[in-house]
């Protein structure tokens, strides 16, 4: 199934706000086959709204709007759809109920705009909004469907998944059955592992295919099957996931879709060890990402981020003679922060990372990128020098995901990614 | 002026990666007075490409696009332009020598990939690209211009900013002045702000706009003039901030376009201060935004997030009973933080942060969203409760910012941001 997607918001053509729900709604629709066909953003505007609606509902069987639904503005994209849809603008008695209850737990008071939320085209049939007091709005044209659906992307990632995508699958419903396997890998570049996986990409079934989807220091690749047939399906998914962990197992750090911050956590979590951080260059944002994830303190004691040498010196235990003699940004001052901070916070393990984000500070030696990465686990320190490109936030970012993959390696027994 | 973008890769539409480049034009061409009318987001397809270019350019006197032109895929996109703005594909002696380059900077070797980016239409203007291997491509067709731009954030970045757009702007030049000025607007909601400036805003001549672009904790107000008189307008906008200053110059925090580790860290240097953070809810994010910027080195000299108790007790000398007696999450353990780090770390001032940033964790007393800030400088030190709304990421960047602002109050003196 082909969806259109348009993002309504002054706010998204204006540099302001970034849109990320066409990317969240992508995640959530991908697995079972339903593909995005191409995202609109578009202002607050009726005549910009009208336009838009009427070339998606041509392109494609199921439209989602996202935003332009805030109690300041939602007459315009109210409106424009009443109008598109047909029907007049009536006070909804449930919606009323469901704002209330909204606004009663944010511990806030009803005010005249959050009530005026309760009027909603009559064409339309309402999906309460648990999360949010913008009532969201399923249209049906000519066999089409459209979804108007809050902005706010906690609100619309929430609802699109408990309510919105069950509701359009059971709509759309075919006789046909989805599968879906993801494999995070580490340690390849995106041309070492699709040479490795010629013979097998060869091989795929029809019905099935395969997606990379890079980031820095890891590809996710995910295996795609649609059949009727749910027992060839199933076979078929199972030999291809036996033949891929053949070729490719050992930089198989995971077969779930989820991030290496959230993989050494439950590798941690399982192992019953704890961890720290040490990070010079990264600045806090190893610490950041292990602790965005919900439930992190099972195994995340906390970090000392040694910004100064003296940081490093009285806090982390450097030899201040070798830091003199090699300077901050190599091996030996590398693994005694990673050392040095397991001992401080009593920790199983550590991270630590000291190197030149940039754009200042590089050397003819040392240009910027060089990073210094080590980790220590079981009286064991692995470290290696590394040479990011790009800008100071891409160099941190990679960084820090080189460094969550070395424990990873290094608690996992997967030499290859220390 | 409007323009239309065109994003362009698949990737953009699996939820892989999130365009961030119609942002980055926005904020690019917003402050001369360009506008973004509409953005499409399409996949790697020929047919889809040449509607969307069609639809644009009928649209908009300029188009952008960007992606596309990867080496693996530039075919597709470089072809669908050539056939539009017709011509044919000839290879191009003076974008080889540009490949060349960026390919010996990168310490890299040329494949036949590579080498193929060389290949323009016969069309288009190039534009050499000096810091990746896509060539821009500059088409015009009846008196309007499209722009292909590569996708690489950091590399359409660089080039609109340097080239693209200051030849745009002499390409469309008009005897008009444009005056820009924006405005950091710390401790009002968007609501309270508005209200305090209605008089202000009825009272902005024509001409002359004023645009609010609120973030979690603070607003961005920026005035756009644009006029054929330059003094008039010189002398408007100077008399506007004269005015906007008497309003609610109390709550400005900076009269540049700025984000608050940034102004924060301006005011650090100005007072020759140094600075540390002690997280516990954060987890590191207040150290990652200040390092974030680059040049922190000069007065950032750590931080300890202190996630679990022992650390907080050990680290930062946090009183084990009040720990024992109020909880992590209360206003003596997150002041002995905040004192504990700057004595610890030896800085002039602090922050620190105790909170529950959920899921788990909340309780009738302390719901999800509870978070203690302090901060200290000078011997003196102030913290307050606050309630954040939203998931656990929204929960983390709100207190953070506060945390930002809340230092910034204490060392400019604004009371009311303490």
């Amino acid at each position: 199934m082909e969806i259109s997607v348009i993002a309504i918001g002054d706010e998204l053509l204006i540099g302001q706000v970034v849109d990320t729900n066409s990317g969240t709604i992508a995640r959530e629709l991908n697995p079972d086959g339903w593909t995005i066909k191409s995202v609109r953003i578009i202002a607050d505007n009726a005549g910009e709204i009208r336009k838009a609606v009427d070339m998606a509902m041509s392109e494609t069987d199921v439209v989602i709007t996202t935003g332009g639904l805030g109690p300041t503005k939602d007459d315009i994209t109210k409106q424009a759809l009443a109008n598109y849809f047909g029907g007049e603008m009536i006070y909804d008695k449930d919606v009323e109920k469901n704002v209330l209850e909204v606004v009663r737990k944010r511990g806030l008071k009803i005010n005249p705009l959050t009530a005026a939320q309760a009027y909603v085209p009559s064409s339309c049939k309402v999906i309460q909004n648990r999360v949010g007091t913008a009532p969201i709005m399923w249209f049906e044209k000519n066999g089409k469907v459209l979804v108007a659906m809050p902005g706010v992307p906690f609100e619309m990632e929430e609802m699109l998944h408990s309510e919105v995508f069950p509701l359009l699958k059971r709509h759309f419903a075919k006789d046909e059955f989805v599968e879906h396997r993801t494999f995070i890998v580490a340690g390849y570049s995106e041309s070492v592992l699709a040479g490795k996986l010629e013979i097998f990409e060869r091989e795929i079934p029809k019905g099935i295919h395969l997606a990379y989807l890079p980031k820095p220091g890891i590809i996710r690749l995910r295996l795609t099957g649609i059949s009727r047939d749910r027992d060839w399906l199933a076979e078929q998914m199972r030999q291809l996931t036996v033949r891929l962990e053949s070729v490719v197992g050992e930089n198989i750090i995971c077969e779930e879709d989820k991030m290496p911050a959230e993989i050494l956590g439950d590798i941690l979590r399982r192992q019953g060890l704890t961890v720290a951080t040490a990070e010079s260059c990264t600045g806090g944002n190893i610490a950041h990402e292990i602790t965005a994830v919900a439930g992190c303190s099972d195994y995340y004691k906390g970090s000392v981020v040694s910004y100064a040498n003296e940081v490093k010196i009285r806090q982390l235990g450097v030899d201040a003679s070798v830091l003199e003699r090699d300077g901050a940004v190599s091996e030996p001052v590398v693994r005694q922060m990673a050392e040095g901070v397991a001992s401080l916070l009593q920790t199983d393990c550590a991270v630590a990372t000291s190197g030149i984000a940039g754009p200042g500070g590089g050397t003819p030696d040392k240009p910027v990128g060089t990073v210094w990465i080590a980790a220590t686990a079981g009286g064991r320190t692995v470290s290696r020098l590394y040479r990011f490109a790009g800008n100071r936030q891409r160099v941190i970012n990679h960084a820090t995901m080189i460094a969550e993959i070395m424990l990873i390696g290094l608690l996992s027994g997967r030499e290859q990614l220390c």
